[in-house]
């Protein structure tokens, strides 16, 4: 059978006004709406999105495929009482429109709608994090909770074709199947894509089932059966479960799911929304776990999205509604330096592999991947296997370069640790959008990294302060075979190039103090040495006499560091991640190590999660900027000077500018 | 069809001498056994792990079911240049038995053997870590880098039933399915438990397979067809693959592993050496990934473990070899303290539920578990699903506690700070064999969590010093409903009570100085109590005066602390972690915080991986021991008092015992 998707996609319109949807305050307002007027709001809604999301930037594509779905479930279910759960929160856009947020105007900005469900936006939103594969996980303990309580709520937990490739959701599908009476229902949103197009042998099980007749018997009698009524509130399950047999056909265990003993309702046509109701109407009744499998189009209904094979629309930045085209290009960035380089490596080395868990174009391995397909690994959404299988390939005699987002590791922390650490694996872990990210808000920064793994034994981080740095960094990492190194950087466009003056042990010294007994040793890590250098300018000003130092390895800590901060009077770190655990604490500690007891400030991330704002907004907020350090720096070292240890506020030192 | 396993119980034979054992001296001897010296040597095997295990302790269930298994395994691949790979090494005695390795008298003691593969051992190790359900993405990768080199080297992992609950194991799985011409060979160990029975849809699944007449259909076609000639170097896969049929029968895709296009052969009797030959050797030729499902009983041979539903010979410490009883009963230990007051605590509250990753038994809940058996959730080896599903219970409404070993819980890292930290929900961990756990290795070393966990944000760390201090510590983290509490605990007995002398903020005073002006604080983290007051006592005889406070929360820093350690002229901690990032580091950052810039020094883990010895020798041999950091102690306040700060040399300081 053929796609149902290929059938239907002509058919799409998206709407010119706003006219029904801008009257929908609640989702109870839509169950007054006809079938016609139902198919008018998703056109509606597929206008806005386009409209709205090519002014500021955001999730697209997912949106976009998920507006029937949205519009059911709120029908079907009855949020906030029951749960409705997304999971990668990115495709809540739909959501939130049909629950009282529609001015999408500061999107992803400070003070606007964030890009993913926000409890302080909205009782409808239950879980915020954007972390993929999470959301059965969730839904298993929402049930248990009822079960507990003896609560007859409802859980709906949508999850992407994509995500079920993550270890999680296998987790939570073992322990759901387990308990045959505790009611959920899991919608599988299969759009062929997590990022890129699903890879696997999950996938190639979805594109059995997709293909059965299954389907196209469902759609007849769906039709035939029931009708074109809207079924809220029909006691539709009743009807089927007196016809054992209609039953039978309708929830039937299916493939791989019937292995675990779920329950499998589909494939269900994700853009039919009398189906989608009719469907999650008797999922919702049918009293345990059960899968709703609804096949819809990742971008449907905005050609630009559809005819894009690389899914750039998956997330967007500013672009021309019509054309979707970037409306602003923007200049050499950290992960294009890295994926030039490492086309030059894979030339050099045959025994170069890259990996990545479903991002092969955000993470930059696109061209490495087309250079050198026999040499890539995309392992789906997945990085705790991204992280073992490197463990295996070092151990086979190649060396893996695994590429991801900073924040995204977090998932693979015991892999590092007990897989590639404790068995001296060659792995070079390439950490992208790392620090502060700003815009997607919690849990994108990637400001964990140089804490927790700060524990790993052996394991070396590299912090390039820019491109030339980015490249060279990245061959001395890939040049150790028998330990993991990290390289880790910003995201989005790379500063200027800061350029050495000096160097001592394997630290570059970014600026020399023009006073032979200096006051200040400055450790600038990565991306933050211009900044770094102005607040060196900005305590010259004040006459305090200040030496930079970039470490490019930030662990271990520089030999000579403590010999050359002896020399001076205070220690300042300054670094794009937590404070805690961070570079600034593993310096102190090597300073008290070597017995070298002086006063040292660590500036960072301060430990609590961040809202979303642009970069340099929630660097203001927290008080990472120059004018801020420096001030705080001029106030320790007036302490030292003399002034009264604890009466000194560095609030309230004068900073010249 | 009846579980074959019964019918063969009763035709054990447990050997008396080891004439055939002896003489291995590697796997190649094994080529040259007949079938009967073949069950003969396996008879020898299980009478040495009895005899040996039970005088040191170890794992003995888990390797008297893979007699047969690793002797066929042996058999057909060719170690080491083929990698046989362990998952949960626990179960590679038999493995070393037959690669060069039977002198087990000091089986997981300092300089003895491992208790789990060593790659220090022998060649015939790859992997060594014991962290459940990494094998099959170590298989993964191993197999690409054969790819990439073309190298013509097999890889076989064998994985128990019980693991394939992991995440780990799903997101490899499906990896493994997507490269059809890649051969990899994945041994499935189903003896139907992990520690515990294995729970969920995959274990009902598998039990489905194994009461097919697949089973038996392969016993009657592998004799009638093959003969009982031993099937190394016979052309069987040729001869099957001529005939299609044949081949369609034996390495058909079945189930769930159809549905991912794994290629399945079984399920085998896996005390059945010929028959496991067999399927082994035509699983080596297939040329792709392919499944080998083997029954095996846990214990097989040992009439105590298989009448213990318990399954308390998982692990036993020295026991009688006859009986199976223990030969030195234990005191009252950590985890039992726990497990008494949770069942007191759940009959207090309703809402307090517990969750465990397989291991109801060895963290303590089984009592819970038997007095509310609706309220306890073993979830599998799925520590990822552990810690979100408790984020989804506690937002439904409940209060989970998560009782787990610290060393896996670095599995849930992610969940821990993205979805129970971030979404503000009220869930206890509670983290057993805490710190140095010795034997077990660098695996089980529970040395990382009060470091990663420093960094989660509201995230509290209780560290309790006794039985006493467990009781009301657990209490004070469950009363917590908007934060993650962590209860951190040592592994085996619990020592003696430690009373407090007085209260400074939320902190404990366990020891007032005798002077007014007192030299130092020790900050003592949990069990160590009883050294830190040894410490103080070592410094009291040098002449310097000494606090010495519980702070019981180390995370958040008690505000009270800074002050405190003003009026002292060394701050010292001792903590039972890693020394990175660990409550040293946090204790110093608070210090500078507050502008308190005094000298600290922080005793803790050594950041390198473990070697197994007992918990004494490993705090030996790190420098952890009273004597120890009182001379270094003495030497930093030696060097304060005026001695050349450069000069001073800690080592040679003395310490009056």
């Amino acid at each position: 059978m053929k796609d149902p998707r290929e059938a239907r996609r002509s058919r799409v319109v998206v709407g010119d006004g706003w006219d029904l949807l801008t009257r929908i305050e609640g989702p109870r307002d839509l169950d007054r709406l006809s079938p016609e007027q139902l198919d008018q709001l998703a056109a509606e809604i597929r206008s806005f999105l386009v409209d709205a999301v090519s002014k500021t930037g955001g999730h697209l594509g997912p949106n976009l495929g998920v507006v029937e779905l949205t519009i059911a479930l709120h029908r079907v279910f009855d949020s906030p009482r029951d749960k409705v759960l997304w999971d990668t929160g990115h495709q809540s856009y739909v959501h939130k429109l049909l629950t009282g947020r529609q001015d999408f105007s500061r999107l992803k900005m400070k003070g606007g709608l964030s890009g993913y469900p926000a409890r302080a936006e909205s009782d409808h939103d239950c879980i915020e994090n954007s972390h993929a594969s999470t959301v059965l996980g969730w839904a298993d303990g929402l049930a248990k909770a009822n079960e507990v309580l003896r609560k007859d709520d409802h859980v709906v937990a949508v999850i992407g074709d994509g995500a079920l490739t993550g270890g999680m959701a296998w987790e939570a599908l073992n322990n759901i199947a387990a308990a045959k009476d505790r009611p959920l229902v899991i919608v599988v949103n299969d759009n062929e894509r997590s990022y890129a197009p699903t890879i696997g042998g999950l996938a190639n099980h979805l594109a059995t089932l997709r293909t059965t007749d299954g389907y196209e018997r469902f759609l007849a009698r769906g039709k035939d059966i029931l009708g074109r009524t809207p079924v809220v509130g029909k006691p539709l399950y009743e009807t089927l479960h007196g016809a054992k047999k209609g039953l039978k056909d309708f929830i039937a265990p299916q493939g791989m799911f019937e292995d675990l003993g779920l329950k499998y309702v589909g494939p269900i046509d994700g853009h039919d929304i009398e189906a989608l109701e009719s469907a999650l109407a008797r999922a919702k009744r049918f009293g345990g776990p059960v899968i709703v499998h609804c096949l819809t189009e990742k971008g449907r209904g905005y050609q630009p999205a559809l005819q894009d094979e690389a899914d750039r629309f998956h997330a967007v930045g500013k672009i021309h509604p019509d054309t979707g085209l970037p409306i602003a290009s923007s200049g050499l960035d950290w992960t294009s330096v890295f994926g030039e380089e490492m086309v030059k490596l894979g030339a050099e080395r045959e025994d170069i592999v890259a990996i990545t868990a479903a991002m092969l174009q955000p993470v930059g391995l696109d061209r490495f991947a087309k250079a050198y397909p026999d040499r890539v690994y995309d392992v789906g959404i997945a990085e705790q296997h991204g992280a073992v299988s490197a463990a295996g390939l070092a151990t086979g005699g190649v060396h893996p370069v695994f590429a991801v987002y900073a924040t995204f590791l977090n998932r693979a922390f015991d892999q590092v640790l007990m897989d590639v650490a404790l068995h001296n694996c060659g792995v070079t872990f390439v950490l992208d959008r790392a620090g502060i990210t700003g815009t997607d808000g919690a849990s994108h920064n990637g400001m964990w990294d140089m804490s927790i793994l700060q524990v790993v034994p052996g394991l070396r981080i590299a912090a390039p302060r820019d491109a030339d740095q980015v490249r060279a960094q990245l061959r001395e990492a890939v040049a150790v075979d028998d330990a993991p190194t990290v390289v880790r950087f910003s995201k989005g466009a790379v500063g200027p190039s800061v350029k050495a003056v000096g160097r001592v042990g394997g630290m570059d010294v970014l600026r020399r103090p023009d006073a032979d007994r200096p006051d200040v040793l400055l450790v600038s890590v990565g991306a933050l040495a211009p900044m770094c250098l102005e607040i060196a300018d900005l305590l010259d000003a004040q006459g305090i006499s200040t030496t930079v130092v970039d470490p490019r390895w930030v662990k271990p800590v520089d030999e000579a560091l403590p010999p050359l901060a002896e020399r001076h009077r205070v220690v300042v770190t300054v670094e794009d991640n937590s404070r805690v655990g961070g570079v600034g604490s593993a310096v102190a500690q090597a300073l008290r190590d070597a017995g070298v007891d002086m006063p040292l400030r660590d500036f960072g991330i301060p430990p609590r999660f961040l809202d979303h704002a642009s970069r340099k907004e929630v660097m203001a907020e927290i008080g990472l900027t120059a004018p801020d350090i420096a001030r705080q720096v001029t106030g320790l070292v007036a302490k030292l000077d003399g002034g009264s240890a604890r009466a000194a506020d560095p609030e309230v030192e004068p900073v010249r500018d």
